[in-house]
């Protein structure tokens, strides 16, 4: 097992990587002050992950309720979130139980968002089953609902007391939202590391056939990578914005297409294309990076363009929303070369849309 | 005008309190930084107020839009909550957006919550319009919504940038909520300071007339009281608890009624009275300070009774849902004589059922 440490003023909470972690009851309530547990999931997972963590937190002693959440993006949505308080109320849950996110990252954002306002805060533990959670979203304390106008606007920073990622729960995962969990792990490799995107590529058949020793050291990288840059910029004033590279793209073309028919990680990864097509542009990045970049996301089955009937002036549209804008401008990260990037202002509409017809 | 600072480790902020602050252009805007500005009311308090302050912002720069909520303590939920975001995001306000409360404590708890939560958090202005939220709710940082199966259940603890407290405003109060308000300056005097609660009782006809020098002195008692809690203890841990005095079983009245029909400070008076009968059960008081305390809410035109149809099963209901509820057991705030008060646990059934049905 790994364990990392995010180090943020208030307080700094461990991520545990490794196997088997969910059936560790020990590990798994190290981290619960209270005795009474909220566990948050999905009608997807729950049949497959519910029933151990019930039974592995009951024997550490905890008394724990469940709230089974619809499954998708669809959902995450401020009518959803108050099931979760219905069921806290209806348990009779006070100030001090701890709310636990069994799933992925509308889960984690989710539960998360709930424990920040319930009682206005309670404890929070994520366990991330899905990749994309693993490596990004159940790491850093956003947390956040959809609006029907834009992705994640409403929601709050709150931190989780632990992260508990078991790479086992990768094996019930489909290929298809694998992939999506790849485009945030090769965006760690463009905008931070170079050596670990080079590194991707060449155990690009280990990753992919789930080796164990392989994944736990890729989910290692990108939460280290992730922890680093949020010590640094936990409310996203400076470095961490760059964690978005492709998402105000992508978040357009998520929006656009309605909320889960493009999975997060698939938006990202078209959404990436578009922002190195706009480096290559502006001559941030040469054509063989911009090529590299487009391949390494071929590589691990990920859409390098936007949909096809998704126009220039519907990015526009949703973008002018994204909550990167700042005194009405558009800002966008954009990679530096590869294992660099920056948050670059004032492109104009012509090159964006050059960027956004031709990539 | 006086000026307070509530000292908080992130931040310090200041709260004005004068006459015709409204009109005060340039210190209206002297804490919001960007340009646009989201007014939130309601439709009670728009028409006395919103043309006054949209000038005021305006010939300071600023770009206003608004917010108009229904108004009362039944709408201040979820939905309603979630039309200041429709209107965030269809004027396309950004995470420099500036959300200012104009109206009394559901507008500032709604209004503020709505700011802790928009983009993950946006700067947020106070005007509180009515005694009671300017003695009690705009101060402080607690922010929430109701749900049907408790109250101010979903929220944050989100300090504003600035708290404009403008007594003029108290002219257009109705008698019955400036009485309302009274409940919790009494409350001051009796958790806190002895001197105060005598100071009410000499000026209470300057005070119900309205006098502003009186009012100006009364409310930076209060306000002055309530930053140094906050400072000591800005997430309710410790001695912040002692604000709830008669809330515990006020807000099982407000739920049992249906919310609004008491109004919040009508329930904390007939709490109070209630926590100060056990308190006399406990030997805490002796029988003229409970006498004091039941005629000087009568002095201020409160009720001093719980409502005659309300049985002690249904406070016990209510208030097991309390978030006062640690580990599963009722905490209350009992007055030790007048001019302190504490958490008092573990009292009996018997005896609280005496003081509910005996005050």
């Amino acid at each position: 097992m790994k364990l990392l440490n995010v180090k943020l003023a208030e307080r700094s909470y461990p991520i545990y990587i490794g196997q088997d972690l969910l059936n560790d009851s020990e590990l798994m309530c190290k981290h619960i002050t209270g005795n009474k547990v909220m566990l948050i999931s999905n009608d997807v997972v729950s049949p497959l992950y519910l029933d151990k963590v019930i039974a592995t937190l009951s024997s550490g002693g905890k008394t724990v309720d469940t709230t089974i959440l619809p499954d998708g993006e669809v959902h995450k949505n401020l009518t959803t979130l108050n099931l979760i308080f219905d069921e806290l109320l209806a348990n009779k849950h006070g100030r001090d139980t701890s709310i636990v996110a069994l799933g992925g990252g509308v889960i984690g954002d989710m539960a998360g968002f709930a424990a920040s306002c319930y009682q206005r805060g309670v404890e929070f533990i994520q366990i991330p089953t899905t990749l994309l959670s693993q490596v990004d979203s159940s790491v850093g304390g956003k947390t956040a609902v959809n609006h029907p106008l834009g992705k994640n606007m409403i929601g709050a920073f709150y931190q989780p007391n632990a992260v508990y990622i078991d790479i086992n729960c990768l094996n019930t995962l489909p290929a298809k939202e694998f992939a999506a969990g790849m485009a945030e792990v090769i965006k760690y490799g463009i905008i931070w590391d170079k050596e670990f995107y080079e590194w991707l590529k060449v155990n690009q058949s280990l990753i992919k056939t789930l080796d164990p020793a392989t994944l736990i050291s890729m989910i290692e990288t990108c939460c280290a990578v992730k922890a680093d840059v949020v010590s640094q910029d936990e409310k996203e004033h400076g470095v961490r914005a760059l964690l978005n590279l492709g998402h105000t793209f992508g978040h357009a073309i998520e929006s656009e297409q309605g909320y889960g028919v493009w999975l997060h990680g698939e938006a990202v990864a078209a959404g990436t294309v578009i922002a190195a097509k706009t480096a290559q542009l502006l001559g941030h990045i040469n054509d063989d990076e911009f090529d590299d970049i487009k391949s390494i996301f071929r590589l691990f089955d990920l859409p390098i363009s936007k949909p096809d009937s998704m126009p220039f002036e519907a990015f526009i549209e949703h973008m002018a929303v994204d909550k990167k804008v700042l005194a009405g401008k558009l800002r966008f990260i954009l990679p530096i070369g590869i294992g660099h990037a920056q948050v670059i202002t004032g492109i104009e509409n012509n090159m964006l849309k050059h960027a956004i017809e031709n990539h």
